[in-house]
């Protein structure tokens, strides 16, 4: 499988006069190759075909769904070395990192195919008919439907599993959606690499060629155009809060307005409790450290916030995250754009009298790669100034020292909404993180205890989203199985004909699916 | 229990100098009560309470949470027959109409009690820790929570089953969200009715006096301040299109921006499929007709459009609808701002050169009471004029003719998202409905076969939503037990130590809730 820049939109590889180059992460020079922008009549022919192919694709026996989902995975596998190649290149991710990254691509695939197969996603119901009451009930049956076609837009971050073939995408397939996928311009070589892969397992299981289409490209009007085609109806994204609220008001202007699911902004506080501190505060330094600073900090779920009381143990933590920092190598950041943003952030901070910093204090970018920041505050200066509260991406972190459990109890009501919240504590903690820990679980997606964020598990029971804006629609998740239902919908089926009904709910359940009858059993 | 016009806000009655009056229905005379109209103030309060009851609520165990909304059904019932002549007075519905939608009312309730004892809905998921993987996986466990405090505005069309004590009320106590009600300034008597046997139920249930609040009012103002308060986390609203869209607009412009779940606008296309209308099109004219005029035609699921295939019965069935209207026992509408803007409606089409009366073409209004109207018009003409796919709330239809199946086909794939779509069919049609069925199906929530769309069970298996406009949010339902799931959302808990667990989430299961551990099991 090669790399030719092309725009993929159906069967077709399409070339365009505008072309863009990426840039290597390390060096920060322009990469060889030239990719094909697409333009808006890439989107329209893109929208056309995926809206041709909704049929066939939603009607899809779930066998045939899930082995489609799977021959994605074995194509992403057969790509070989190449793949892993041109990420490191496009992202300066190291190779083990894509390597894993690559095993969660495929293996979060196989999950929803898997899933797929044992059709609890289509909550299937019936309510069977009374005909002898008065008035006469009808025969109610309901299932779920797929949204329609779906816009993915990629991170940068995870230039395999949430990209092109990536946990939006495998949801969406799965929910039995086309998929019309906007590149990230980051990594468009990994991109197109995946696209193929996606497109070879769409012509081995013959389904329509508007089941998938691939539209690298810069300029925030594709994505614009993309979002407002009436074709499209639902949206994934994960990236920056002004992108995705971009694309939200743009899906909330359009003549029918479509769910956009952004997953966005995220400081993941972490929370330190007393008994903890005194046990391991040098211990929880230095690991916190290690989570801060995970692939140069550009993790959706870097803890960005430390909540933790004076005294007992603080300045131990501090002292070793200090010295954690020293020791971390430093890694290029995934684009300059990201890197400026990052340097941006933390000159913010600099300038900011409230916040100090408590690392070394030394130079943030050295030998072309940044570092990782720590600053600290006080409750009080925190809460007076929302700057404190905003996403720096990459590993940089706010220290907020309290003085009480009641400053803590007010820093944590004042944060938005959040993917994660993590509690250090230990047994004789339990009574006094308890307020707290109710507190955040109004405010986040995911509670961990005694753990750190970064790293999310792609199970059954995961939750990546949470209240805004970590993500724009708090009652979902962007990864793990959960993560198809945002793209169905239910319908009714009232008194239709046995040879009218979708097989899932005929009588004789020829899909042998999970069906609740009159209130009993699955769903 | 009497009506004196006051807000209801916790345990208090609260009185305000601003005041207004119900209408007669049936005479458009003012009614002598006075009632308390809402400011922000009362906004205010309201939700500040609503929010410091939130935890309580959203943590009572199922059968706490059940025995509540049980009470509430209860205290309805001891509400006696004043309940009935207030809302016959105020909304002009006939008392075996009214009788039968308090059945529904406190059905609904019960139904919604049984649900949430079943536990299902808490959607618990538990993916054991695997300590010896590589790396190892944590321990993850996903459960529902509810949102928070929602926002409820009843509609004027159902004041007891969509109103203060309806759907989107027992829905959200379902959830575990405080409630706090607009109340509908069309009934505003029957709405106080309602609130105080919700009172008296969050009493006896000993439930914090946030639980409910009764906002009557008649301002734009008020709804929007209740909608723009941060502490409300969702909205339910049934009514118009324009009065829907505002609040979603209200709600996308927060700095925190909420799900409004609006159910606004839907005409209800019914197909005639040629086999039928040779068998039965008088049959169908008069069954339609009934449809049509039922309760004034003040129905969400009113049908309001008719696509049918030139000859083949057509006059028969033109015939008997225009029989069945001169018959037909007229009502008074629900307010004189409904019945205006329903006799605007009228006119418009009047107006308009392509739409012609094809029952009796008399004076619509008569008597003091406006009755239904029949225009029929070309695919071509449907096509080429939006005006058409509007929704005329009230007993107003339009017959589209079409001369192929092509031209029907157009004339669905046209219309916006609809709350209902009906198919009249016998074996013989089996065939050419296919490829309609289908269309249909991306267009609406619920679809019907030889039956006709007013009357929506409560079930399981209903469906009342649809893509937009028909709801502003087309995953979800407003009417049957689905509909508690808009008010909820996912967390995930990493490693939280048993005695920090939430009851559904412990080893030990103490709600004995079903929950689905590796994947087997219910979920």
């Amino acid at each position: 499988m090669t790399i030719d820049g092309s725009i993929l939109i159906g069967a077709r590889d399409v070339r365009r006069d505008a072309v863009f180059h990426a840039v290597d992460a390390a060096s920060g020079a322009a990469l060889p190759q030239p990719f094909a922008e697409a333009n808006e009549i890439d989107v329209t022919a893109a929208c056309v075909l995926a809206e041709a192919a909704a049929e066939a694709i939603g009607t899809l026996a779930p066998d045939a769904r899930a082995a489609f989902i799977e021959a994605v995975a074995v194509a992403i596998e057969a790509i070989g070395d190449v793949l892993i190649e041109t990420a490191m290149a496009e992202t300066g991710l190291p190779r083990a990192r894509l390597e894993g990254e690559r095993g969660r691509t495929t293996g979060q695939l196989r999950m929803f195919a898997a899933e797929v197969r044992d059709g609890g996603w289509l909550d299937a119901a019936i309510d069977l008919a009374l005909p002898d009451r008065v008035p006469p009930r009808a025969d109610l049956r309901r299932m779920n439907l797929p949204l329609g076609a779906v816009a993915v837009f990629g991170a940068s971050n995870f230039p395999l599993a949430f990209s092109v073939a990536g946990g939006d995408t495998a949801a969406a397939f799965a929910a039995g959606c086309p998929v019309v996928v906007k590149g990230h311009p980051a990594h468009p070589g990994t991109g197109e690499l995946a696209a193929r892969a996606i497109v070879r397992a769409v012509e081995q299981c013959k389904l329509p060629a508007g089941t998938f289409a691939f539209l690298p490209g810069r300029s925030n009007e594709l994505g614009a155009a993309l979002v407002a085609d009436h074709r499209i109806k639902a949206v994934g994204f994960t990236g920056s809060r002004s992108g995705g609220l971009a694309l939200v008001e743009i899906a909330a202007r359009r003549a029918e307005p479509i769910p956009v699911f952004a997953e966005m902004s995220s400081i993941n506080p972490v929370v330190l409790l007393p008994a903890a501190m005194t046990a391991r505060a040098s211990r929880l330094g230095a690991d916190f450290v290690a989570s801060l600073t995970l692939g140069a900090g550009q993790f959706c779920t870097n803890p960005g916030l430390v909540i933790v009381h004076e005294g007992g143990g603080l300045e131990d933590f501090l002292e070793a995250a200090r010295g954690a920092l020293d020791v971390t190598m430093r890694q290029p950041m995934l684009t300059p754009q990201i890197e400026d943003a990052y340097l941006d952030g933390i000159a913010s901070l600099e300038w900011n009298p409230a916040a100090a910093r408590v690392d070394g204090g030394g130079p943030v970018h050295t030998s072309e790669r940044p570092g990782g920041v720590l600053f600290q505050t006080t409750a009080a200066a925190f809460l007076n100034d929302k700057a404190f509260g905003r996403e720096i991406f990459g590993a940089a972190a706010v220290i907020v020292r309290c003085s009480s459990f009641e400053d803590m109890h007010h820093v944590i009501q004042s944060l938005e909404g959040q993917l994660t919240a993590t509690l250090h504590l230990d047994a004789a903690d339990y009574q006094s993180s308890e307020p707290l820990l109710h507190l955040l679980q109004q405010k986040v997606g995911r509670i961990l205890i005694n753990g750190w964020p970064t790293g999310v598990e792609v199970t059954r029971a995961m939750v990546h989203g949470g209240p805004f804006p970590a993500s724009s629609d708090g009652r979902s998740t962007s990864v793990g199985t959960l993560a198809m239902t945002r793209f169905l919908r239910p319908i009714c089926m009232q008194d239709v004909p046995e040879a009218l009904l979708p097989p899932p709910l005929k009588d004789g359940n020829p899909w042998n699916v999970p069906v609740c009858r009159d209130g009993q059993g699955s769903g």
